[in-house]
């Protein structure tokens, strides 16, 4: 941020506001204060019989590589819509969500990971603009090595080994480990 | 946001980008796009034997009633983070997370509650800066009439419940029901 957003100026500074405890970006000509806080990124693993859905990411970051569907939860959205939108527009899917697998934080990057298990309506899927290709993979078939992003491997190793007990449940992760 | 943040030209313009399929306000000096996402409440209900620490808000909205210690993530923060600070900050208290109770949305004012149960150590507390009073409270003695937020209400309800059970688990919830 250059121009302060309420007034135009460029006299932005950073320092703790009366009553807070941390630095914001304030601007000294109309005294707002700006604040920065992190996003949430919603996803949903369709699953298929024995399989579940990737997509390989047509966009940067991580162009090429696989991932759960997954996006940044817009206004006016609860998390599961956001889950559920990303997998019609990467996998031009539809799922029911069944439950929350992982809540997976991102402090370096400001990103709050929330992604679901859902099963896949009818087993159908194409190719969203976002993607490249749409697969469903067994768990042998996995590209383990191929994976966008550590959120994603984590709420898919959580999966498998869930699965195999007979369990449905949240799991929390971070990275890098505090 | 009436000036853009990056060029502070006042030529704002609701519009749909290339390949997005939402209207996001972009500047049309310097072409950037400006996007706004939902924030996270973090939180943690205190628990400490066979009581739980709310806290009387000493700030608007909702002055004077009763809340689970919560507030905005931070960026450069875990979730977890986020809800032991705020257990700090409301209560002067320290707690250790045992489960993640709630995840709650409320797609009209764009906020995810994600709010913890946890272990009050030492079973201490005190009164925060934001707050006018912090008090444990029995099931029984819980002012249900004088909460702050239907979040939070939706959390204690569930805990109650689920602590009769002997149980430990999420529970998602949204406002106004969709």
């Amino acid at each position: 941020m250059k121009f302060c957003p309420n007034c135009g100026s460029d006299r932005l500074e950073k320092r703790i506001p009366a009553g807070d405890n941390r630095p914001r970006l304030v601007c000294l000509n109309c005294k707002t204060i700006h604040y920065s806080n992190p996003k949430v990124v919603a996803g949903c693993l369709p699953v298929w019989e024995d399989k579940v859905l990737l997509c390989r990411r047509a966009i940067e970051p991580c162009y090429g590589l696989w991932n759960i569907p997954s996006g940044y939860l817009e206004n006016g959205e609860t998390v599961e819509m956001g889950a559920e939108r990303e997998v019609h527009e990467e996998a031009a899917a539809k799922v029911r969500i069944t439950y929350l697998i992982s809540m997976y934080s991102l402090p370096k990057i400001n990103q709050i990971y929330l992604q679901f298990v859902g099963e896949l309506i009818n087993g159908a899927y194409g190719v969203g603009e976002e993607s490249l290709e749409s697969k469903l993979f067994t768990e042998a078939e996995i590209p383990w090595e191929e994976m966008a992003f550590t959120s994603s491997t984590f709420a898919l190793r959580r999966y498998f080994e869930d699965r195999k007990a007979g369990l449905q449940r949240l799991h929390r992760g971070e990275y890098p480990m505090l």
